[in-house]
């Protein structure tokens, strides 16, 4: 079988296997991203092995949470998000510190030395904002005020966990370069700044007439694809993560985004990839793998507290919105999903963790993301009646 | 770099750089699709050496052949199809024959054994219908009476020439298989003339009606995407190669594909993957490797006999339509584009050939595609005002 031909099988097992769980989550009422995780741990090398983990799977997912990521930000106007700015820094700022410290703490209780319990708080610390948005998205409720206080809040905890991580790995190394780290924090600082402040004004002053100026055919959908690819590389390439990249250009040419009719072209784009991108996460989930006595208490201490500790920095950072934008922001919070799973694979690789912490980073990972859907169903009181009526419209299959 | 950040770089150069030389072409009012694969030769590992060829640029370059087979398929009627039947096979069948023959011929002359010049003809067989139905689809005359004759040829010769290539590498093997080789083509036959005569029609009359009993959103798009990878796979599956079965997954959901809005839903998929075909393409060309003295003179032979073989072998097929269409099939017959690749990739991994013949055949393959695009053009009579109007509501961009 040729490189080429086994990535088309594989595309066609994932895609077909995406909608078969879809369906029946659907059927079932329960959200259809944990329909495709679970395809994904069925079909993949832990489960039925129907697919294998490759280079090409991967990269291909990740192209799924990109366009994701850049659907979300396309639908989001940076007005909206500046009204929501003060919660959404304080529940990211507070949403990292609480369960780096917690979990900082309960690795150090059991006996783990300063490097690995510092490790295993940062893996608590990201919200994953993919399954976040994704599951807003299902809801329908993607521009719900406390919707917009995760959604930022999950970029910032994105943005500094990534920092926390560079911080711990370097000093897992022994090395910690300080002018490394500030170089990072500068640029990331600035990436940021510069993107939501300048991109949408400056993006709405010329887009226009550089496309006017354009012969090709669908120049709309050209600068699209090139703006989200060339600042997801950009951010990757300053050692953010091209996710957060992709977020940012959807911001960047969010205003813009009606004139060029972007999110009705790039939608069918995001209809392929997306599913992709969950199914591969699940392959990546080994249930069974994980349940062996001398983990499991472990896994299940650490998995209360990056519930407690996520739900508590929330609730720091919410407070005086009242009792309900508190719980509903702080369950939107606990998801971690593929930056968990991220921060794990980069620990294991680095060698700063082992097997058994890898494995519990993947648990706590999984655990955090299958338990939060029905939750913020139920806490935004979304009738199903409503969720099925919405999906039809709004982002994500 | 991580091999997905690589990946990440690499779709990007590919994109912008189709996209600037789309632009430059279409401004000195060329063939988009050879600023595509200029793009490629420039960025490639033979140009500027900005992108590598990694089996996954290959599996997303051969994704967007097979959306774009399948976009031409989608547009395709049966109807339409057999109303041409006749010059179409017989083009098909001649266009196969006459550059076999000829090949073989020139080979012999030159004093290459019977293994080495059966191999040299196979290589000229078949038409690239990837680029001939871009250059249709581009010149916005897809539907046009000719343009079927060639689309319709151009599939029955990619088939036979798949069939030919596997009685030849057979035979180099030095073990001809006859059992293995009936098998192929039985079911190369079935195959083909199952789905197009039963295809349209089962869909037809059983689609709406699955598609109502669904519950996800937007099936029509999943089952369109599920139907176009399982007809690949299943192609590439029983020896036909995958575009075969992406075209004909056009055509079994042609008649329903207003109905179910695919072509608007698919096309923006397209829009993403097919200049990457195109770019990738052209990553593979080596201009300058070509022109050594030792090789030159019989690269431009077999280049001159791939032009007349098929333009005497179509002139056959359409004895009796009228000089125009005669020439205008030829001519449209004559790009071997990417399946002249593969075939000499083919030949060059089973040790058929050596490095001397890959190279010439590859020269053959880019000749025969970069002088076809402003010919036809010429032939079709089209003016460039009208060029340019129909291709922003065609196919491709």
């Amino acid at each position: 079988m040729s490189a080429e031909f086994k990535i088309l099988v594989d595309l066609l097992i994932i895609f077909a296997a995406a909608k078969i769980f879809s369906e029946i989550f659907t059927r079932i009422k329960q959200p259809v991203v944990i329909g495709e995780l679970i395809a994904g741990a069925v079909i993949g090398a832990h489960g039925l092995g129907l697919i294998s983990t490759t280079h090409v799977n991967d990269a291909i997912a990740e192209l799924g949470v990109i366009f994701l990521l850049f659907l979300v930000g396309l639908e989001t106007r940076m007005d909206d998000m500046r009204e929501v700015g003060r919660p959404a820094i304080l529940v990211g700022f507070f949403g990292v510190l609480v369960p780096l410290i917690m979990g900082y703490g309960l690795y150090t209780l059991f006996g783990y030395d300063s490097i690995h319990s510092l490790f295993m708080g940062t893996a608590l610390v990201a919200t994953s904002i993919g399954i976040t948005a994704r599951v807003l998205g299902d809801m329908g409720i993607l521009k719900h005020r406390t919707s917009r206080i995760i959604l930022g809040a999950a970029i910032l905890d994105d943005i500094l966990g990534l920092l926390v991580l560079a911080l711990v790995a370097s000093l897992a190394k022994g090395s910690f370069n300080y002018v490394e780290f500030i170089v990072l924090l500068v640029e990331a600082v600035l990436f940021v700044l510069f993107l939501t402040t300048f991109g949408p004004k400056l993006a709405g002053r010329h887009i226009h007439k550089f496309i006017d100026r354009l012969r090709i055919s669908d120049a709309p959908f050209a600068i699209g694809i090139i703006t989200v690819l060339g600042l997801s590389v950009l951010a990757e390439y300053i050692g953010l993560a091209a996710i957060i990249g992709a977020f940012l250009a959807g911001i960047v040419l969010s205003e813009t985004s009606d004139f060029l009719d972007l999110e009705k072209k790039i939608q069918p784009v995001g209809n392929l990839l997306i599913p992709i991108f969950f199914v591969v996460m699940g392959t990546k989930f080994d249930i069974f793998g994980l349940f062996n006595a001398s983990t499991l208490v472990l896994l299940l201490l650490t998995f209360v507290v990056a519930v407690i500790s996520k739900m508590i920095g929330s609730a720091i950072g919410t407070i005086g919105l009242g009792y309900k934008t508190m719980l509903q922001t702080g369950i939107g919070m606990v998801p971690r999903g593929e930056v968990g799973i991220v921060v794990g694979t980069i620990g294991l690789s680095l060698g700063i963790i082992g097997k058994d912490l890898y494995g519990i980073v993947l648990g706590m990972s999984i655990l955090t993301t299958v338990v939060v859907p029905p939750l913020l169903s139920l806490v935004f009181g979304i009738k199903k009646k409503t969720v099925k009526k919405t999906t039809d419209s709004k982002i994500i299959m």
